[in-house]
């Protein structure tokens, strides 16, 4: 008999529930008589003991179906060690949940600051197994996280979208996609969208060179040229500042965000008409990808087989096209980056993408 | 033999190549010897002489592609009468390059600015056919245009998608869908998408209405709320400006659009948080859906059985399922409003949505 | 306060689900009090006195889910007046049921075969409104039903694939769309896919014509021809026979459909290799379009109305772009046909299609 | 200056012309000046010397295109090697075209049949650089192909369709996706549909387990079974057979394909309907998939840097994440066959799928 505890934390994605209904539905059909406890609106259902007791009949059907049935919500890891505003020590209150409810293992969904908390909580002695979500694809020791590829599509859908509007105008257009630290996101839907520039964190940008992409395109004939820009695009100059000199700058910024400065300072250069796009949360929602509902699925089956041989504190990851257990201490605290000499930022160069560097 | 110069002006949207189709393959298929002459850009083209000749093969394959091939451009109907900046009349070389081409009918694809114009060289002794595109169906005398289906269709999935990630967290979500003058693509996303309220330029909504019917969700348990807001959308009390009173307020407002106006009145009086997406440009974008193509190769056939009939000076429009035949005159300068007491308001407010009325 | 039963029957469609949640969340909305019961699968949860009772959230969240909450079933009007296997006269039962919860009015949803039963029990003197379901668009009295758009869509998409396949390769392609007795789906994903070819129940076919179009697309240098056939196409020959000969024939038939015997009978003529696409029931599942959403919401929000009004014996309809009540005696055991000279079919002939005849 | 010959050859997929435009648009981004000559129809356009020089334009616009625009077709490897009806040396006659052209390099893009006539002219001294292009994923040498997840999103778009409905009605539904020989298709299409029960070639199935697994739903309370069938799917008993002795079986066969011949057997054995589905070659059609289309960019990108370095007789595939260069003799003539031990196939059973082994 296993007494599992789920949760899913952060910001939501595709293919939540799939991974949930791999974890549940590999423990059904195992041996082990199995009690699922599923808590609500991330660790702060762990924290107010706020739960409710899942069968697999919770599970059928949500394959396919995006968002999470246990709700979501962030809560900050630099604030989980503080007491809420009662003063109660929420990591305390996590423990002792997960004692009251004789709980084997907890199983967390979650980005890299839930990856933290479910650290943290290994470390206080509680058996954790996560599974790595995120549409970021920046999570450390996994080659690749769900939701990633879902999001690529619905960015790319968008470009292709933009693509025949702007076919028909004389237009610049910009695609604001998500990704405030990494660029895995944009690159890989503004390669598959066609975009003509790419602005990622990774590589930050000298609008001249952005400008004179753009040109190039105008003297070859190109009536039009389409920017994808992560949200956490960055210019030369502003890379050079401090964190906090730059959040000041942001704050200050009289755009909402930084898809809106580069356009701003594309249509001072060259007169012409440019259009923002921001797909926004539309990334995170919707029904996930084939290739996501595969990939979840077998996570879960995976995190499954952990639980059922008492294998704990292991993040469930892929590297190499193999399923893997990744240590929890060596995934906490770390991002992984896209690195700009990539091969795969080579070969968007040679396909004519600038990245404005 | 039949010479026949064309033309698409305005935003663009979906179905301008199906229909632009269907007035070539109607007058090749028919017996009719035809040379098409397509005008580039908009009535610009047909100012600066700028144009190609294009046979039926240029048509092929188009039927399903978004944008226009001929590209196209907003020249608004205010300057047309203007001379540029070279001193060019710009209707005299118009009315130049149709008779030194000697064409027998200009086809114009367009929305209201451009019928008015359209309008304006009938009334210079030119034969004009028109076909009715917009994504906002708010041309007179018609009781749909092409591109509105599609519009609807892709602000719809944005809304669904907004669906799974509002529903797993607790939040506001705004979808901002294109229309600054009427509300019927708004109001039907609003409705396919299951949004819970819906703002519209008819139907000026009051911020305390809109707080309440957050509230009385909440009440009910429900975890969230979906907002449908046109880009065209008012309050009461702006309503009662004078039309200049208004752009300056617009003007002066901190935020880039009305959502983000609403966005901000309903967290500060909820303290909820709101998020506002906007799939802008992408609404006028990709494939058109069957609809669509349906309809504007229908209305293509009619404009090509008209040509070959000589009956000039109409645009070919759609009334209680029929197709038929609108003078122009009747068409130019007056706009389709949505009616506050249609019918599918009423039924769209027995089906729990609020307007904020 | 109001008891409403409510059913679903004949083969699912879309927007099934999208009507009954417009239903009943127009009576919620009411002031009225409402019991709302649901019979499982069609007439048969009526007969046996299978139901639940349902509340508003099992209503939600379903306005975008694909088939039935309610299960359906196909009961043959034919047999509806036979007793049952163990002797139970069905229609006897039915009323019994009736009588037993009270109920103040029968929701029934469904197409033709359907309508004749709802048509039945109104005469018995059960209080009856329908909502006009089916993909085929083929009943009387309305100008649309739901499920049609998204069959269309469907239909399309698969039109859309097999294009790009047809012009790699020199090929003719057959796509079968749904359809045994009417050709609108097939006719509207034809022409929205761009088929060269529409055999349809409505103009039986001449194999020759139809290898005349296809030598006459090669001539002119096209690789390809993609031939959209209706379930129900016949041959000009087959179409002489009487119903009972073409039953016998087609039983006799080697192939699984008739499409198949058109294949066939192409690639015995031309030489060419002729493949078959058989999307069979994808066209009345997934999610609906907006289109159908929307239409079959207003056309739920409208029954609503109805029941609160006590009219009943209607079936609520579209015409002219009115929902109009339709009286159930003239709706029941009659056929929408599609005229062969209908506007559409000469459009789509000025479009270049062929439909063989 | 660098002169390249390019081809695509056997049954098309998706992504092709993302391949090709990456290889040209990397050739023309280089230093070097590049002539590009397009053979059409596959290995017959080098044959017959039937090609057309393309420019950088000519593959602008066709990254989400699908099909191939320089056109396909089979020719079978057995008869590449006989002369054809006029005595021709095919072999020949391709090393002479590519001489007279003096090409430096010939880029081939196809799967398995297409390698086997790669390796036969790089062996008779042509410099070759091939793509592995294939919806089964089934190349050997190379992790992934592209088509492969295009094809797996158009496949479980079906099943997912067909969820729907047959959630409505109590029925078993087969769907048939395409692979003679391999079952990566059928069993990704099938983990991302969530059916119930997946029969590949890898995997001969036992017709009683298969009824098995369907009653065992029933007991559960699942009004419905989705099976996923492989074209190639096999049953145990067959799978003794020689080949000889089963291709015999296999003509004689009733129905068009195995999936009739399983859900004969079903309906036989249970008395359920027993409904077909057969996307057929929609799964090679449509746009690419994002994920197709970044990865046949990429691997058009690395295969114009082989070129520019001269590197020839490569197969560019894809391994543990990276892009590789492959000998061609390493490929030509093997298939890489889905272990029915593979980890993924125990998850599968994991997630309660069956099998019917």
């Amino acid at each position: 008999m296993k007494r599992i505890g789920m949760l899913t934390s952060g910001g939501d994605c595709q293919a939540l529930n799939a991974a949930m209904r791999g974890v549940v539905k590999s423990l059904i059909n195992s041996e082990e008589e199995v009690e699922i406890y599923g808590f609500l609106n991330g660790y702060k259902g762990l924290i107010y003991g706020d739960f409710k007791m899942l069968t697999g009949r919770d599970f059928a059907g949500i394959l396919t179906v995006g968002g999470t049935i246990l709700g979501s919500s962030r809560t900050p890891f630099k604030t989980i060690k503080d007491p809420d505003e009662n003063g109660l020590d929420k990591v305390e209150a996590m423990k002792q949940n997960y004692y009251k409810l004789r709980l084997d293992c907890l199983v967390i969904l979650g980005g890299n600051g839930t990856h933290k908390t479910a650290n943290l909580l290994r470390e206080e002695g509680l058996n954790v197994i996560t599974l790595p979500k995120t549409i970021d694809n920046d999570l450390y020791g996994t080659d690749m996280t769900f939701g990633f590829q879902s999001a690529v599509d619905i960015a790319t859908e968008c470009i292709d979208c933009i693509h025949t509007t702007a076919a028909s105008h004389s237009r610049v257009f910009i695609v604001e996609v998500m990704g405030h630290k990494v660029g895995y996101l944009t690159l890989n839907a503004g390669m598959a969208g066609g975009a003509d520039i790419i602005l990622i964190p990774e590589i930050p940008y000298d609008i001249d060179k952005v400008v004179e992409a753009i040109k190039q395109r105008e003297e070859r004939g190109s009536r039009f040229t389409i920017i994808a820009v992560a949200e956490g695009a960055i210019s030369k100059e502003d890379a050079k500042l401090s964190k906090k000199e730059y959040a000041k700058k942001l704050e200050k910024m009289p755009h909402p965000s930084v898809s809106y400065e580069v356009a701003a300072a594309i249509q001072e250069r060259t007169g012409q008409e440019v259009r923002v796009t921001v797909p926004g949360h539309t990334q995170r929602g919707g029904s996930p990808c084939p290739y996501d509902r595969v990939f979840a699925s077998r996570l879960g089956a995976e995190a499954g087989k952990l639980i059922l041989e008492g294998e704990y504190g292991f993040m469930v990851g892929y590297r190499n096209r193999e399923i893997v257990k990744v240590p929890l201490e060596d995934v906490a605290g770390k991002l992984k980056m896209l690195d700009p000499k990539a091969t795969i930022i080579q070969e968007a160069k040679m396909l004519g993408i600038s990245f404005g560097d």
